[in-house]
């Protein structure tokens, strides 16, 4: 439902926001989010692209959160990647159709509104929330992270 | 979300619940659900492994749903071609973290039971009920189709 691509953005989005800090190279996200390193790059990129994140050439570079935790949502993450696409008319394209969907595609477009309204409603800070005793991405602890994370992994 | 291949197998079932009178052939169903015949044949194959479709062969041969549309759901035709997978554990293989999923993986496995739910307790009747005055699949009108479809479409 969700792609993979989407899925490893959201776990670098995740960890970025988890370990604000200091840039993070693609290598030390790709550790810490469990992500083949190729695979990982593109979608940091994608990201980028975005204006989702903002990348730092040289020593001491990587990649930071270009916004806050508090205001990015969970959709507009998918929406830079892979959008999930509402429909908005007959994909079978009849005309006469126009925006009244059969009972078919009346459900599939009910399911992507769901999905749209949970994510809108889902901000980044709130899947690094650590008041209910959870860990953002299961509290892993990469070697030399700093992160809250990391902290989080230690005790 | 729901992949290509998953739309045009819940068209083929929907069109087929609304025509019951006689197999259709799959020319007929790529037809009137506007699907490449290509295509739409190796979902109709795999819709039929999976038991939701009979297929007789030869002169007045074709598909015919092997299930009522009373107690077919669309969740079981979605599961049949292109499964959507709970996640039922840590996609990152942490072992120590078991079934209690970080916030990012709670809120994407949110999504997909909200999706299985509707989906489940959307029987495919319910998709061509036209007592609200819609047609299944926009009221396509094939040549030489007898069933309800078609006769909604001369209206």
């Amino acid at each position: 439902m969700i792609s993979q691509t989407t899925e490893y953005a959201l776990r670098a989005v995740v960890w970025l926001a988890a370990n604000p800090e200091k840039p993070l190279t693609a290598q030390q996200i790709a550790e810490a989010t469990r992500v083949p390193a190729g695979y990982l790059a593109k979608v940091l990129q994608g990201l980028s692209r975005a204006g989702l994140l903002h990348s730092q050439r040289g020593l001491g570079g990587g990649f930071t959160l270009a916004r806050s935790p508090n205001s990015l949502t969970m959709w507009e993450v998918v929406q830079a990647v892979d959008p999930l696409k509402r429909i908005h008319e007959c994909p079978l394209g009849f005309e006469a159709h126009g925006a009244d969907l059969c009972p078919l595609h009346r459900q599939l477009d009910d399911a992507i509104a769901g999905i749209e309204k949970a994510f809108t409603n889902c901000k980044i800070s709130k899947l690094i929330d650590t008041s209910d005793g959870s860990s953002p991405l299961c509290a892993y602890h990469p070697k030399g992270t700093t992160g809250r994370g990391a902290k989080r992994a230690k005790r």
